[in-house]
């Protein structure tokens, strides 16, 4: 099946409607603030919808993007393991989303779904990309199992591959650790052709709420302190550091003259840094390091 | 004249003892806390040593590392400008110091010395690079004068040359602006053959402090608010964001499996990101975007 304008204006309207749908769950979640809708133009072409919640009870912030870029002429940089794509008109669509909630007890979370067509002769070129993984700061054997669990059901047999990719890829080498627990990673992807790729990528935009969501209910009144909430800042940390150091979504996003807001909107609300911290052992934020942020099949 | 253990040996006893006076001038300036000291040896060859203060009154952190690092064989990516030294025994040594004063109306500092030096044939390629440049959450158009000024007495007839890399280097281009105020950066500088370069660097070295020390205590007793609290710590994130996606010194060093603590002690105690956050016209947080985060010559 060849994929054209119909196809890509399908993946749009699924996605512009996912986008919607996870913020009117989350806004109901958090009762208190609501989402702001920022509307923007790219001069090359393209443009989008960011939507912000800032200063929640529930969430401190919380960033669901929907944009579209293209171009008459794909820059050779990015098509380097394509190089037969270089010079082609291209669109890419995708939602982005990452949530910093307030309380340390709730995970901090991240997902993306993109699609990326290039003209090719008559035919086109095109993949799908994205996932969601979770980043708690205290761990919950309970919640990681229904995670994964939730995202098994996502992704079907993909799952221990998208599971062993998402692990790879968020991970910090610098730190040798893990950025979370994981979830699923995909990139490049077109198994089974346009009508199945989409499939798949539609039962995880759709499995997201599912996945967060009663994880969210379940720890968000968790009584904390001061220890709670810097040991939640310092971790806050590593995310930036993924972000800025490793992302490569992000670097190419500041670097190829995207629009900074929108790409820096997952950067959480407030973060710190402390030299050389470790946590004492047998505490509760060693045990997010020994039994969480390691390597684990957590639905066997 | 050709530069040996000898020379090399010289350059490490001044920027050793520029450490040490640095950290009891600081000291002194701080009152309350005191710097922590941390040995330690890198597995491949080489160490430091990392002094902290933290929790100040007046440097809510200040880090101020020497380290060695040294190789029997230098990796090619750390050469590419230089292929002909690819495979040598090499040595790089340097002091980095970044300072993150408590009071919004103290800028934050930063400086680094370095002497790189390769085996080469018979001889040694060396080269030295580094600077100072300050970054001012309010702008005060006496102390941008006096740092340059004291930057100018430093370099001499460099100044010019040194105020504009500084200016190039320490630029955000997704963020359309510079870091601050600037001041000196130079890079692979042997300029006159060793002895004046290392009179020149050494020159740098030592008017660190007074270029410094009187901004700090003219301003350490400003009286400030929320507000002001609030602008350092996004302003902050500017240099987060200078240091993780653009600095190659940051880069390299995460890369090639350096000790992260150290590479990241220049990291802000605590920092914040707002989505689209922008100055009220008029005010004195926009002030410092239009008269001072702009290219000035500051001595004219």
């Amino acid at each position: 099946m060849s994929v054209g304008p119909h196809q890509t204006a399908e993946v749009e309207k699924y996605l512009r409607a996912l986008q919607e749908r996870i913020c009117v769950a989350l806004a109901a979640e958090e009762g208190k603030a609501a989402f702001t809708r920022d509307e923007w133009q790219r001069e090359a072409g393209g443009g989008g919808v960011t939507r912000i919640l800032a200063d929640g009870a529930v969430f401190e912030r919380a960033g669901v993007g929907f944009s579209t870029v293209q171009g008459d002429a794909l820059p050779p940089a990015a098509s380097k393991q394509r190089p037969e794509l270089a010079g082609r008109k291209w669109k890419a669509l995708g939602v982005s989303l990452v949530i910093h909630p307030r309380n340390p007890y709730v995970p901090t979370v991240h997902m993306n779904l993109r699609f990326f067509v290039a003209q090719h002769n008559e035919d086109a070129v095109w993949w799908f990309g994205g996932g969601f993984d979770l980043t708690p700061y205290y761990g919950f054997e309970g919640d990681a199992r229904h995670w994964h669990a939730t995202a098994k059901d996502a992704a079907g047999e993909a799952y221990p591959f998208f599971k062993k990719w998402c692990d790879e890829y968020f991970y910090l080498p610098h730190r040798k650790e893990p950025r979370g627990i994981g979830g699923l990673f995909f990139d490049d992807w077109t198994l089974g052709g346009f009508p199945t790729a989409f499939t798949l990528v539609k039962s995880i935009g759709d499995h997201f709420l599912p996945a967060y969501l009663p994880i969210v209910q379940a720890r968000k009144d968790t009584a904390y302190g001061e220890r709670e909430r810097e040991f939640q800042l310092l971790r806050r940390g590593r995310y930036v550091e993924v972000n800025l150091v490793h992302d490569r979504g992000t670097l190419f996003g500041l670097q190829s003259g995207g629009r900074t807001e929108s790409i820096l909107m997952s950067m959480p609300p407030l973060v710190s840094w402390r030299y050389d911290w470790q946590p004492e052992p047998g505490s509760k934020e060693a045990e997010l390091y020994e039994k969480f942020l390691v390597p684990r099949d957590w639905i066997a």
